[in-house]
């Protein structure tokens, strides 16, 4: 056999979540009826534009895409509020970015800091590139960062340090007097993830021209609308994003997901219509379960709310699969680090869908 | 300033070629009129029935993709003639599976072999993992490998050995026996590069059930036409394909690249109809440029030809520059390792257009 790399010992095969279609089939639903509340999608589509954008693009699928991403780095800085060269694409959602991030800044045995229960997906890029995780703390409690446990593992070994933020899956804000907190504690790269900025209404780009040691990364899989299309971007100094275009993917992005981008960006009805139902959405779901008995709910400033199942009898995995013989799909939260098995979270869809779900959770938990 | 990886500092930024926006604006040339010689591309488009596969998924592109990948590797085992557990998909065209490939067999300071003048994305993905390139040699006179200097060049550290064939830039093809003198003489993977073996109507998969240190690598960015969708496959044997599944990008494949690879590989008549075009159009460079005292060419068993321009009196810069006045992209392989500045490889175009190309050609270098 040959041989492989000593880390991969530690990594279970990834099993991803079940497709509409495959549930669609185990359990006779139709598929235009499954609830996804699992993935943090926008569930009312793609902005229209996107459409013809893409079908226009149809007869150059066979060419490589552009991979300078000049009018892209404009498009996106105008709706950041950063200039052009601050901004790096890249392809395969923030995903991409995270592993050119390791690539760039981490050698063998350098540290990362992580504060569970958080996105998961940082310490499965970073470890694969020889990193080793410490572990800072989110007080899951009152859903927020614990900013003493991340101060506290700095080293002279750390070399990046992850500040989720709404928080995945707690929904929870870090203030920025807490991130300038880290950051002026190390000489780390700070890389502040603000995938779902969008429905806090806020944000840190104030921070880049302070700081140099400032990522904000962020994603058109949530509120944006194109999680099939696989776009990320990530805000920093241009000296640092220099280094990172030397050794990024050249070709990542797609011929649609870029065209895509800018027919989304020039339709900011869409994106403000979009937010808004979103918001409206989550204090919907709020409401209804912080109603039941049997439930508590997290306040969140995201598109998901995470639920705290501990007094109605059932674990994540149990009501989940209950959930599922209704067509309704949730994320069962035991994988997270530091929660045990009894959190799902859940994500925002279109109101009738909503409702159908809240109805159905009250009949099996109440 | 952020610390970063030592390695960086070997890299200088990527600067990619020009587009054909910017040619087209450059020298005031109508885009449909640019002839693109220089990505190796199917030039007719892609499989018919891809517009529509596109067009009837727009409306999934705010939901995630699939990640299991079941039916796509059904489909291309199908093409490939080999089983679906011998199946691995990867986004980014094969680049991606370059880079998760390093990913599972190198730790740091291990050594990896290739053959100069020889597609260098390897050597692009594999430094940034720690690992440190051999150089065997491509007898570039008698276009073919030197199978002796990758022999010499293997020892305990080497961990992956890259095979090109037929060889990119040159055209050359490995016969079988010299693959299997290479596989017999390690237990390193020995990565064969069949990008473009369609052209060659000659394949390596017989010695996937023989051999579990094979690896065969393919894209559907050739004769497949869908290089902006970022397609890429391998064919190994499944217990190191688990290995390779265990750290590879979750998502990276985007909606309307998935379902552009079923309906291309639907399309067989496509398919035999692009790769026949395609090497007709190939004989018919070769014959034109063999004709001209000034210019020698090297047989080709793929879509593009090495041109050797030392008679000529240009360099591939000079040339190149000459040829863009008339909106004629080549590829001038002076960044290829071990070649000079004097050779450029030209890829098959529509036939109008490769005649254009000659006439030009002609009148530049007679």
């Amino acid at each position: 056999m040959v041989k492989t790399r000593s880390i991969i010992d530690e990594y279970k095969t990834y099993v991803p979540g079940r497709s509409k279609k495959e549930i669609a089939e185990k359990y006779g639903i139709k598929e235009e009826d499954i609830i996804k509340l699992g993935s943090n999608e926008n569930p009312w589509g793609p902005a229209p534009g996107v459409y013809d954008a893409i079908k226009n693009s149809i007869n150059e699928m066979n060419r490589y895409p552009e991979s300078n991403h000049e009018y892209l780095k404009e498009k996106i800085a105008e709706y950041a509020g950063v200039r052009p060269d601050q901004v790096i694409v890249g392809g395969d959602g923030a995903d991409e970015l995270f592993d050119v991030l390791a690539k760039t800044v981490i050698e063998p045995g350098d540290e990362f800091i992580v504060h569970p229960p958080t996105y998961t997906y940082y310490e499965y890029i970073f470890k694969q590139q020889f990193a080793k995780p410490v572990y800072a703390k989110w007080n899951i409690e009152e859903n927020k960062l614990d900013v003493n446990s991340v101060l506290e593992n700095i080293s002279d070994k750390t070399r990046a340090i992850f500040l989720c933020t709404p928080n995945n899956p707690s929904g929870g804000l870090i203030p920025q007097e807490d991130i300038i907190k880290v950051i002026e504690a190390t000489d780390a790269l700070v890389v502040v993830d603000e995938a779902y900025w969008e429905f806090a209404e806020t944000n840190n780009i104030n921070l880049l021209d302070k700081y140099e040691n400032v990522f904000i990364i962020r994603t058109f899989s949530k509120v944006l609308g194109l999680a099939g299309l696989r776009i990320g971007y990530g805000l920093s100094n241009p000296e640092f994003l220099e280094k990172m275009n030397r050794i990024k993917p050249v070709f990542s992005l797609t011929v649609p997901s870029q065209k895509a981008v800018i027919a989304t960006l020039e339709d900011k009805e869409f994106i403000e219509e979009s937010t808004r139902k979103s918001i409206a959405e989550r204090e919907y779901l709020y409401e209804s379960i912080d109603a039941m008995n049997n439930l508590h709910i997290y306040k969140s400033k995201s598109n998901y709310l995470l639920v705290d199942l501990h007094k109605s009898g059932y674990t994540a995995a149990e009501l989940a699969e209950k959930l599922m013989e209704h067509g309704i799909i949730v994320r069962d939260c035991t994988s997270f680090q530091d929660l045990d098995e009894y959190y799902m979270r859940i994500s925002v869809e279109t109101h009738p869908k909503n409702e159908k779900f809240i109805e159905v959770l009250k009949e099996l938990v109440e």
